[in-house]
């Protein structure tokens, strides 16, 4: 069985869209929100069928563990009070989508973060998501702001809350920003690999799991700059007096799959240990073109995973059985079918 | 010959850096800064020769492109009278070393940049370090602010007037951040590298070097996240229909080797030009321990680019013909000495 962690609803039904539009007009000139539109079950499924599903069959992939576009997340867009129903909303389709492909999806949710709100609505809507919709993790953004940088790094107190109700409830995050307000920070290709850069530093600075040791984090795009780096990272714990990575860091920090050619994966497998690396491919994400290099799509991201030599029991583990370790919740979804 | 393209003087005589404290706490109580110390070249042969030059030596380079303390620029503190005086303090300590040691040290200058503030403070200090100290570039920061990252993409109109009179003197920039004044970054594990990523990117968006082709950039920490990523960088290029990154970005832009450890070295030859690379250690920086895997220094990065496998002519380019090409005014003067 594979399976891919990290999905994105990326090709929601228009009306979704129009609605957030509406939402943050509305926002702006001081009025109600419209209601949500209707969005019928075939709508959904056409989106479904004709992108992730497809690809996913294509590709030979099982099953995807589905979040909302993070790129839509838009946590510094509006206010909380804009974030809450705009998190639902996101929330509530991806459950659909798992509710009409039930076998293939399953559902990890947005946070209603907000820049300088705490993280009493992100628990409840966590709480929410996985008590009532099934929803086996969540999207933690280290930088609500988009680009701005001005909450505390993930290692502050402030963050702590959340963090108790994810181990309450057995589930991990994925570290993920949303997009950028920032110029200088394109989105896809710079404040998304410097967010999973800048929050495996913070985890190195911490001592958040010596806390915290049931927590499990997944930084995406394979770790951001991190494996390309490792020696400078393990210099830098060196440096800073802190245990060696593999004790302070990586028995709960897992990075993916998400780095767009067979050099890049060769990297990760070679540097970081392959009970830390779960299979995914983004899709439908940031970079959909196909590598004329290669001939095949970039975010195919499961080529360069079966070209790296790995051996059976570490493909194993990539491929399904840290997926089902990190996110426990799908492993008892998966069990009680069977699987 | 082996010419380390990324040296910074972190090792200054005390009576620098408390200068620096006072100027700093002068300027917070609004009185004058007291005039700077008397430093012996005594001094300052002693913490060349105990440090960068001795290391030299030990790892069998010839030769140091250096520049003052990258994250002791702090473009951030206090204004542009304040950064303008310590930027010269600071070039000159360097122009010192090189007269000490003109055989293997050549200098590279820091710029008064300031949040806000226009360029042309930097383009006199430029001008000055080129023109009276014999300076073969300059240390270009994208972010003057620490961390906020207020200024413009570094393709901005903004950064013109920089740029022309890079061109006009023939002398690269390396791209090169100070310390972060953001909680979120640590500054050597974080923010140089998203500094170095953040910078490429908006390389990939903008089209910089088709109005500024004798333009050339290094970009340090082997190039930030990008070569890990190469697959990305591509796929976005592709998606904003911009031309392949070899004609886009590679004939302006170079990576140096200060990555520090064997896999991520041999990642960087896979996918990067060796045109493109060029020899740098960033000593002595960011990392000064000992890798317990190698038993080696984790900077000592000659020994990764000589266990990488490189032909000879790839060697003589990634450890002189490239560094003498980038910086045309230090191949002159080697060439006027006959080297």
């Amino acid at each position: 069985m594979i399976i891919d962690c990290h999905g994105h609803y990326t090709t929601v039904p228009t009306a979704h869209t129009e609605w957030r539009h509406h939402q943050l007009a509305a926002f702006l000139e001081g009025r109600q929100a419209p209601p949500y539109p209707a969005i019928s079950d075939d709508e959904i499924r056409e989106s479904i069928e004709q992108n992730q599903l497809r690809l996913l069959r294509e590709r030979g992939a099982d099953m995807t563990i589905f979040s909302p576009r993070a790129s839509a997340m838009g946590h510094h867009e509006g206010d909380e009070r804009v974030s809450v129903p705009w998190s639902r909303a996101c929330n509530d389709l991806i459950a659909r989508v798992v509710g009409l492909f039930p076998e293939t999806f399953v559902g990890v949710c947005q946070l209603p973060q907000s820049p300088g709100a705490d993280l009493k609505a992100s628990i409840a809507e966590l709480e929410r998501c996985v008590v009532e919709l099934g929803f086996v993790g969540c999207n933690l953004s280290p930088d609500p702001s988009g680009g701005k940088w001005t909450a505390p790094p993930l290692t502050d107190q402030y963050w702590y809350p959340i963090y108790e109700k994810m181990v309450e409830l057995d589930v991990p995050a994925m570290v993920h920003v949303s997009s950028s307000a920032n110029p200088a920070f394109h989105a896809t290709g710079a404040h998304y690999i410097n967010a999973d850069t800048t929050a495996f530093m913070q985890f190195v600075q911490g001592d958040l799991f010596a806390g915290f040791p049931d927590l499990r984090l997944v930084i995406p795009h394979g770790g951001g700059a991190v494996p390309y780096h490792w020696g400078r990272y393990r210099g830098l714990a060196d440096m800073l007096n802190k245990p060696p990575l593999s004790a302070h860091v990586m028995k709960n920090v897992f990075f993916d799959t998400c780095v767009y050619h067979q050099p890049g994966i060769d990297l990760l497998f070679r540097v970081i240990d392959s009970g830390n690396i779960l299979f995914g491919s983004e899709m439908v994400g940031a970079v959909r073109g196909i590598d004329p290099e290669t001939g095949h799509f970039f975010d195919d991201t499961k080529r360069y995973v079966d070209a790296a030599g790995l051996s059976e029991a570490d493909a194993a583990k990539v491929y399904c059985g840290n997926a089902r370790r990190v996110y426990p919740r799908l492993d008892r979804a998966l069990r009680s079918r069977g699987r």
